[in-house]
């Protein structure tokens, strides 16, 4: 069984048609699944629906608490691309028992060319496959959570060296 | 550098609008890649364009022969699903020095709701991620050349046990 | 208000990932409706699925019944195109206090790159402006019931002449 | 030979993936109108790619300007929504020798659930049908320029009465 926590970012977002903004109004994660035709067992938790550039220390912390609570040692985490780097750090220096896989979307999956479901299949491997630890899956790169960063200027995840 | 083979199956299948069939044009790899963002680095790689039904003993050596002949050690190869676990078992008697991951689609990446896109997502992890051997990803689940089979009446991918 | 006919046709095929053949389940035409965020009024009704080639007279019968029977006078029919001209003959011949317009798709609604959301727009344009009779809406192009053709080569409606 | 005007609005808009914003880069209607597989012969033109909010009086008398020169009698018109009614009432003053009809979309092309081939399906039937005059098509209605208008509060357009 997976857990999946859902905390909101890019991923989620939709497009409100009275004011032509992005926002969240629920987690698409069900229907990616669904769309996915996902054999394998998962329970999804939405925690929040969090632009992750909105993220303080508490959020982080609840994210925390949540993995810690749930009974899965294999843990799937949504989350916006920004600060995804430092959510996976502070699990990954509190959690040893459990391995846990962060992804987001660079593009909404309510958008054509969504990046969404290709880095939620990254996600499923990774977390079965890897030892304990906190990591990252995007675009099909895996990290650490101790040799990763955001590079804005290029919109990609990459290696700190 | 990963290694894709492209052999055909129901992910590659398009809309032929003059009869009404669905028909082998070109792969889609690239584009799904496109639309995923892939940072990582891949060389496509089209060996064939067939319905996996209609491969025959000479398909499954060819295909073994491109893995071997590739210089890569991890190889994604996109397959049909009706007989994507014997191509996975003449591979995974025969090579013992790379990871080697099927996949394909129980639906086409040309259609609304394929599941293309999460089962590439799995391969790739899959394959940077596995010891060496022969492995097939399908909707979340991994498993080995030598443990698996396509449950025809679910349209499921499952263990033999 | 509108009535909409629902005959069947490439428009409502989908993907059936247990056989790999394109089958009629059910009409898709409420969610293009949804999508499209209509706000005319309609009437849905499913008269048969159907692939047009497989229509014999009794079934243009049963939907020339229909369009005189139902209270509207702005009759929307969908409908596979080998033989939809003929039907429009068949309705253009008996029905002169309605305007009733056909339409269909090349590529079924289920694929990325359908025509259908385009050609139901079309229709929906033409039964509110054009005089009674019957037409056939297309990929862009308005055809009277008397004048009109599938040119298979081509893949494409055309006048006679 | 129907002329179609490109001015922007939500229906060309785009996710920027570097921040986030939904932006213009180009128009679509080039790509919608393959979809579409549509056969009418058509001549595309830019004029602008602007949030309509964000026009000014000079941009309406831009638009005139164009619909004036083009050689062909049917022009559409791609606009944003919150100012449609505007611009489809400074043509309807200027333009008696000509059929135009203005369009738009709820929701970009650029997203899953878009409404904008519906209505430019919409607008290609009612440019060819209708008198000379200016006129709005958005989802299923259609509208004369002197009795229309955007209803913000339930983002649907409506009759004046």
């Amino acid at each position: 069984m997976i857990r999946i926590l859902v905390t909101g970012g890019t991923l989620d977002k939709e497009y409100n048609q009275l004011d032509g903004e992005l926002v969240f109004t629920k987690t698409h994660i069900a229907d990616i699944l669904r769309q996915a035709k996902c054999t394998a067992e998962v329970a999804i938790e939405t925690v929040m629906l969090k632009d992750s550039l909105h993220m303080v220390d508490a959020d982080r912390q609840l994210i925390l608490d949540r993995v810690r609570a749930c009974p899965e040692d294999k843990v799937v985490i949504t989350h916006g691309t920004d600060t995804m780097a430092d959510t996976a750090a502070v699990i990954g220096r509190a959690v040893t028992d459990k391995t846990v896989v962060l992804l987001g979307a660079m593009v909404p999956y309510s958008f054509v060319n969504s990046d969404a479901m290709f880095n939620l299949g990254c996600a499923f491997s990774a977390v079965q496959l890897l030892p304990r630890g906190s990591y990252i899956t995007m675009n099909g790169k895996i990290f650490s959570w101790d040799n990763v960063r955001k590079n804005r200027q290029k919109g990609e995840f990459e290696t700190l060296g």
